[in-house]
């Protein structure tokens, strides 16, 4: 029987011919981590079951990236319970300060998260490596801990969701905008728990950084996971960085989904996803002169070095708009040195831009530019729910890293071409 | 009658022929500033008042360096009661993300505050200016309100304290350890509302950055002020940034001073305070092996760019400790900028240490690096009283950037020529 991509992967994982949707699967996982957030409860659920070992230290990681550097001293805390717990089980991946990065930009730069994996987080934008053509999915942390000790974790299997982008499209649009693109056509809940397969000759072109960023916002539609068959671009991406060996799936020709979506995205202008939902999307094109506070460039969903170079491109040789702060965070340590070596970094400080180390901070109002009532940023982030980036009276608009930046030096958002 | 530094500015500044130590003037500023702390205080005071305007908006400064980029809403607002007064009273020298700095090192760098001004700053480590020969201090944030409508303050005189510096200083030994050793030799009430008054041959050769490490940490003895008579290297300094002229005071060569401090330091070793007082200092080649968790690069004591070039020289082609956080904070924009051009943040990144944007961050245990209990920071700041970085139980040890980079790399405190 013919399967999309996520059966296949879950049937190879499990040893079946086949597995439907609606099915409950106990599924192997090929790697598995936390947060500072999310992993110190799991391993609090963790040592309650008084475990002595977990299933494979080589296939966990615990990364401290959302309140670090740490902001106080209960982040403090938090990020010690995993140091110590990586120390006492021998976990080999656990990234500290300045060996550290988000998490979703990390370990598919590290090569710890692969093609064919299976993959759980304590963290909701796990499904960023479905760009990958990895079963990837975020978990709460008593689940993370049940993994930790098994190996093993459970799903349902999800129903598919068949997404062909057709055409060409226009400078300065990329897979942040058929992202939110898409959130906007199909809503926040127009893929719940199902898998997401991108798709069509505008995906087979799409650099891994573009994606990356469109996989990771597949949780902003509901969906379970967001996936891209690997191909070329896939293997370019991931040969010299695997740790492990890697499998490429494909989902069969004739496989059936239970929703499809085709567009043509050729007159796609760029998007913004207006406060407070990531469905709330109109073209920048048709948007009145919305002034603003503060810009973020970062994240994981466009904190790559192909972010950056996007960001410099419109912030060459001009200035931040005196009225605006704007925060640029490279999204790993090697991203923010790779930056520099470039030039980047230059361009952004003599913009005067804050480039800050890696960190979640401000996406989900942890730190690091945190707004006020009455404040507007734009931000190349995920999420604009209410008080996602501080007070419950500001406001954050998502967009790309070009539109990010073009607002940053106009003062309002703005496309990048009134900049040029 | 003869004067001493600190008697000769507040003369001049009051029209007097001599002022003696304990007499109460009041006294025109030349400059007033406060920080994201303490300047919502002095806004609230100014505005309780009813006062229509400021005494002169380009004599007054607004920076928000302590908790930003703002690490939570309670410090945003602070920042936007900053951000709106500015714009309400046209204060020209408001310095946000992007193109701010440590407010003690951004005020010099500007060019703002100059040799024989009389300078009041909600922020106790005002005393910074004194390394240029200014009559610069810390005061209440209703002192700034009052400052802020009157152009005026009032202080009552201090006496005046020499300490003489003799001898060649050893490879690795500067200001801070002169500090240091100052502050462990009279305690940390030793100049207790006194004006320091660095000279003697060691001063006389030291550079600017080093003499600002010294006058800022003068309130760490209690001084009121903490003066060196200008120079060539004051002129050096100021003569290509000065924003408006500027006097040159020096003291009487047969003024009389309260206490006289004369050292040879030529077999002075570098120095570490250690918890949790500034006083309790010893040579490093003293000390025990002592393991640490984190370093701290940065502040207004130590973040100018020499103090980087220190502490790249030590880090070029080694790795931070992995059991050690680095935090490197260039003090100023322009600094993190100089240090990319001359390619100290590069080796700072090569070595794994988390390069951050501007803050004051977690010297006053602040954002930015915060420490959970049983953890121990070396840093090259100015505190370490209790819970200064963080948790009550945590600790800090002061030191120079030189023993703070050796310190990261060895994962203990250790002296820079251990690495080499």
């Amino acid at each position: 029987m013919p399967m999309t991509l996520a059966e296949k992967i879950l049937a190879a994982h499990t040893n079946r011919s086949h597995v439907h949707p609606g099915e409950l699967l106990e599924v192997p996982v090929d790697f598995c981590f936390g947060n500072d957030i999310t992993a110190p409860i799991a391993i609090k659920a963790f040592r309650g079951t008084g475990a002595h070992k977990v299933f494979d230290p080589q296939r966990i990681a615990l990364i401290p990236d959302h309140f670090t550097p740490n902001k106080d001293i209960a982040s403090a805390i938090q990020v010690k319970m995993l140091r110590d717990f990586a120390k006492e089980f021998g976990i080999v991946h656990y990234f500290d300060v300045g060996r550290m990065g988000v998490e979703h930009a990390l370990l598919p730069e590290m090569g710890l998260v692969l093609p064919g994996d299976v993959i759980i987080g304590a963290d909701s934008h796990t499904c960023t490596y479905g760009a990958l053509g990895a079963f990837a999915t975020g978990v709460g942390s008593t689940d993370l801990a049940a993994a930790m000790i098994t190996g093993t974790t459970w799903f349902k299997v999800p129903a598919s969701m068949k997404l062909i982008y057709h055409g060409q499209l226009k400078p300065w649009v990329g897979g942040k905008d058929l992202i939110l693109y898409t959130i906007g056509q199909i809503g926040v809940d127009g893929a719940r728990y199902m898998a997401m397969e991108f798709t069509g000759p505008v995906i087979k072109r799409l650099p891994m950084s573009h994606r990356m960023t469109m996989a990771n916002m597949a949780i902003e539609a509901g969906a379970k996971v967001g996936l891209i068959a690997p191909d070329d671009i896939t293997r370019d991406y991931v040969q010299d960085r695997a740790q492990r060996p890697y499998r490429f799936f494909a989902p069969d020709a004739d496989a059936s989904y239970d929703v499809v979506h085709e567009w043509d995205v050729s007159a796609l202008d760029p998007m913004v996803a207006l406060p407070h939902l990531p469905e709330n999307v109109k073209p920048v094109t048709e948007l009145p002169s919305i002034a603003i506070d503060q810009v973020v460039i970062g994240s994981c969903t466009n904190g790559r070095l192909e972010d950056l170079r996007e960001a410099a491109l419109v912030l060459k040789g001009r200035k931040v708009h005196t009225s605006v702060r704007c925060l640029i965070i490279p999204a790993t340590q090697r991203i923010y040195h790779d930056a520099l070596k470039e030039g980047l970094i230059e361009i952004f400080l003599d913009a005067e831009a804050a480039v800050s180390t890696p960190t979640c901070g401000p996406c989900l109002g942890g730190h690091m530019g945190i707004l006020a009532a009455g404040e507007r940023a734009v931000a190349t982030t995920n999420r604009n729910f209410v008080g996602r980036m501080g007070h419950p009276e500001s406001e954050v608009y998502l967009s790309s890293p070009a539109v990010a930046a073009a607002s940053a030096v106009l003062g309002r958002i703005a496309h990048p071409d009134e900049v040029r």
